[in-house]
């Protein structure tokens, strides 16, 4: 696959998903000049204090002029306001990606706000990420090694999908091309899920009277169990909204084996409990193909 | 406080943590001789290896004999049998301790099967873990930093105290008196509920008919939320069991507050969503004592 060359890429949302993608394209050397836009002021002169992007652009709107390639890494609750303020402003080579958690959603938005520019869209989602957020998250290597669905439509042009394969390419991904659906439903029970399932468990902790005594005690199992529940609220609300069907879905699948576990306790049926264990046991060594240890 | 000098120590079930804590003595120099006794010959096999024990016993009965310190570091399930082969054993100067996950449970079998070496026995529970298990996953430095619960009751021998709490001190923890209700109560909130949590997890997943194309997809957060999951099946049954009723009452509040973020996500409730994530957040944020970044 060739370099892409990019002279001018706008990254709206400098977060550690769109500051990490700017970064890892500079590393690469295959971006000249990084523009970068959004809501925080102090966030976007760190970004370039940090010298993840080059230029704060004054809106979404004058930066995308003549840009190459426009990556939308707002959480994507902002994304309809955010196709709306520039679809009147891109011209035809420009090629415009996100970085958004669900994707049914995004692209519906898109087909709705780009309008003719729809076919230079390629919806795009990195699996990767941190419980940190901000510009001071980003790093160059997030990308390194890890998947990155892209989701590319009956209308999409190829030379827009080969440009933003190529540019994840360059961070070091993986691309993988799934259905819209698919990679909705996959999403909500790989990562979507797991963050409710934390956020819950340290939302009920956190309801404690003796909390800060209680946590104390706490050993390295909770500490990582609930590691993503420290992750950007807004940016998960809005997840949790765009991705409603798929993820209460998957939480009703998640409630049934959880209260299956409570009804053998409660029974003391002990049996039942570890068959249960050992096949989540099994499933988790069979995924990480780890050598069986002891 | 003064060093203890242990001749003979016995560590009965050679695992994670009667393996790390014969290591952790060995490597402060306070015990001469490790006796390690055990279900399965290949584990203390590899304990005798790996320099874990310096010598295997038939059974537990010969082997507390003229014991300075008898660690019982078995899954909970057994510690019935194993207090009750070695108490006609024991001399009266033997120190028994044991590293249960519960202690209401433990201290109630030690009552019952220790008869007059009751008073030489320290229940104590180590805040420390990985999710491997046996032998070969034992490491001198699983302690250091760490709490260390004991539990003293009415009848406990103040030198028998003063030996166990040394020796945890010796292996670098940090030794925490609690009632054994208060301790039962704490673990079920801080361990017991989250490997309930991840064991539902990983076992939701993995019922999956494309659990493998599934997982493909995921990225660290699944990871770090199910890491416990890998823990042993039988120990944690037997942890699920001794402490039924405060885990009960724990899962009760984990179902309450995930049945409330369902709740809120069905009904497209952005604002009670992003709030509840923010309560857990912000727990976890004074808990860790981080600075805010981003």
């Amino acid at each position: 696959m060739t370099m892409p060359r990019i002279n001018k890429l706008v990254v709206i949302g400098v977060g550690l998903i769109g500051g990490s993608f700017a970064l890892a394209l500079k590393k690469a050397k295959v971006v000249k000049h990084v523009v970068g836009v959004g809501r925080s002021r102090r966030n976007l002169n760190a970004a370039l204090k940090l010298g993840v992007i080059d230029e704060i652009a004054r809106d979404a709107a004058s930066a995308v002029r003549d840009a190459d390639l426009v990556l939308i890494g707002t959480p994507v609750g902002q994304m309809p306001g955010v196709m709306k303020a520039i679809a009147p402003h891109l011209n035809d080579k420009t090629i415009v990606t996100d970085g958004g958690s669900t994707k049914q959603d995004v692209i519906a938005c898109a087909r709705k706000h780009l309008g003719k520019h729809f076919a230079n869209f390629v919806p795009a989602h990195p699996m990767a990420g941190t419980e940190h957020s901000g510009a001071a998250a980003a790093f160059p290597e997030l990308y390194r090694g890890r998947k990155v669905i892209v989701v590319p439509q009956a209308e999409t042009a190829a030379r827009a999908l080969r440009m933003v394969r190529a540019s994840w390419v360059a961070c070091g991904a993986k691309v993988v091309r799934l259905q819209a659906h698919e990679h909705d439903d996959i999403l909500a029970a790989v990562s979507h899920l797991p963050h409710a399932v934390a956020f819950a468990l340290m939302g009920t902790l956190a309801k404690r009277d003796d909390a800060r005594h209680v946590l104390g005690f706490s050993a390295g199992g909770l500490r990582d169990t609930v590691r993503i529940s420290g992750s950007s609220p807004e940016m998960w609300r809005d997840i949790f909204l765009a991705n409603r069907s798929a993820l209460v879905g998957a939480m009703d699948k998640y409630l049934f084996e959880i209260n299956s576990l409570r009804k053998f306790l409660k029974a003391g049926d002990g049996q039942a409990l570890q068959a249960a264990f050992e096949r989540a046991r099994d499933a988790r060594e069979r995924w990480l193909v780890k050598p069986a240890r002891g």
